[in-house]
């Protein structure tokens, strides 16, 4: 497989635009003045210097936060790696607009837009135990794909998914980046019992050496053992730089998208931010690997951007203080002595 | 001082009715029919738990979250313990009312109901580098002053306080109980520098020095070494328990509260949760001799109850799925397999 089709996602990966450092001069220098000690807030100050500087807006906005699911089918599940049937994927995204879904209420209960774009679910990927996920053409289509779903009016973007079967392709993602075996990265997924999870680390390890030799790439390392929900958000990642959104990344699923845009260019996610850390699997190894921290860690497991959506109430609390509270001059609050 | 006025408060805390398993039981029943994987939402799951426990109800409610502030001033302030003068308690507790500050936001945003207890504020605790903070009237009427004080419609309460110069008082606290100097517990507070620092630790050794030998009792600590706000905050927790209230503890100066209470009966702050973990002086390690876990990690020092607001936040997303997810069989989504 050439690396032909990729080229212009490497492209973009390399060649995301800086963050705006002069929106977040201004946010510093609006919270300094706000009736508190300055850095008592700790993270939430971050969250509303992350949206300023993603957004390039010295006043952040969150009036059009959005949590998109991607959803896709796999091969895989043919290797009895998922406590749930494949037919799952469908039932949950009905489940999703039907307002039935964890997401589906967090989103309604704190005015989050909620978009779910079903990848092909009568088409599963191919068993990467026996054959590529995708080839070439699929895979950058899809990628495209993931570009275009968030045009419009989005402030800030939560990737999440929906795929029975993916958190086995996450792991074997894992382990082709940064290394190991598959009894490293899989956890129990939607709740496998001791047998599924030792048949879940073996189909990971028998892909990683059915494509051994092909995984020369990030993007080929997708395409061989990805998902259509993966490529998707990776697509999702690349446009979002290239229009100033600011993204919430999910879960496990949802990071290993992360990791093949950290892997092409570690700068290429610098707007992303990591909800939570999974108990998933090996979730917090591969945060590591990246440098980065989940902002909450609740020992959540679900995925279909819920982690994300919960990091999107601190962002809008966060946003919501900077904007509405008294400076110490309105208040008439003392400052620092020193 | 004699134990005599504490007598009752110490029964009290011996006394505290347990937790509602039946309660428990209901909502465990109800979550494992709702559409996701057992347990993959991890603690936001047992925040349901914890609100059916504690208020003993297997339908929880949060149609009555508060937050109460309790506000005090401190003589130890004489000794260059703060970077901001002791009249920023009144201005902050002002701001709180007319809506300016952090906590004021996140209460408006999130439709939690907001007091504040001024206590006595011109009438600053003793020095305790010279004398004890209050004699033992002053203590138990502040503590039974804090009992009344949440009293009505509350179906969870959060704890927070307002107080220049209480986190060393909370410092002293947490020295007399589990040992260690004034260097071990004693953070920047509001922004000290590093020679403010020092003059804090110096000042919580020298208080316990001063009072050595009559540190004979949890309560007697918090007489000796306290403050008002955290008498008072010990009050609701006392109260709080036997009116099936559950309580989220805010950060350094409420867990001191709470560490009283602990070091009484550990179970007697059972139906307390921690918020957080605060990035104040040794609030991690105050976690740990309790066998605590803070809910939350996002670096804040503010106080105010704002760590305690944002778990409530959580608190209030999680019984909203819990109450408003489909079922399996609403939904018709396959189950699990095994």
């Amino acid at each position: 497989m050439s690396a032909h089709a990729f080229a212009d996602f490497q492209d973009l990966l390399m060649l995301g635009p800086d963050g705006d450092e002069a929106a977040v001069a201004a946010v510093r220098q609006r919270e300094a003045r706000l009736t508190k000690p300055a850095g008592s807030l700790g993270r939430m100050e971050e969250l509303v210097e992350f949206l300023a500087r993603w957004q390039g807006k010295s006043e952040p906005t969150m009036d059009d936060p959005m949590v998109a699911i991607f959803a896709a089918n796999h091969g895989v599940t043919d290797q009895g790696v998922s406590a749930y049937p494949r037919e799952v994927t469908q039932q949950m995204v009905n489940n999703f607009t039907r307002g039935g879904a964890a997401i589906s209420q967090i989103c309604a209960l704190h005015e989050i837009n909620l978009r779910v774009f079903e990848l092909a679910l009568d088409v599963p990927t191919g068993d990467i135990t026996v054959v590529p996920a995708m080839d070439e053409r699929t895979c950058a289509a899809t990628i495209a794909y993931g570009m275009e779903a968030i045009a419009g009016d989005v402030d800030l973007l939560c990737i999440g998914e929906m795929g029975i079967g993916n958190t086995t392709v996450a792991a074997a993602i894992y382990a082709a980046l940064y290394g190991g075996s598959g009894a490293d990265w899989v956890g129990r997924g939607t709740g496998l019992d001791d047998a599924g999870l030792a048949r879940k680390a073996d189909a990971v390890d028998r892909a990683l050496q059915r494509h051994a030799g092909r995984l020369d790439s990030p993007l080929a390392i997708l395409a061989h053992l990805g998902g259509r929900e993966i490529a998707a958000m990776l697509g999702a990642i690349i446009a979002t730089r290239h229009q100033k959104v600011p993204v919430i990344v999910d879960g496990f699923v949802a990071t290993a998208a992360a990791a093949i845009a950290h892997a092409v260019n570690p700068a290429a996610i610098d707007h992303c931010l990591f909800a939570h850390v999974s108990a998933e699997g090996g979730h917090d190894k591969a945060l590591e690997r990246m440098g980065a921290n989940g902002l909450l860690d609740l020992g959540m497991r679900l995925g279909e951007g819920s982690g994300a959506a919960l990091a999107a109430i601190l962002c809008k609390t966060a946003l919501h203080l900077h904007k509405n509270m008294a400076t110490f001059d309105e208040a008439s609050v003392s400052e620092k002595s020193d």
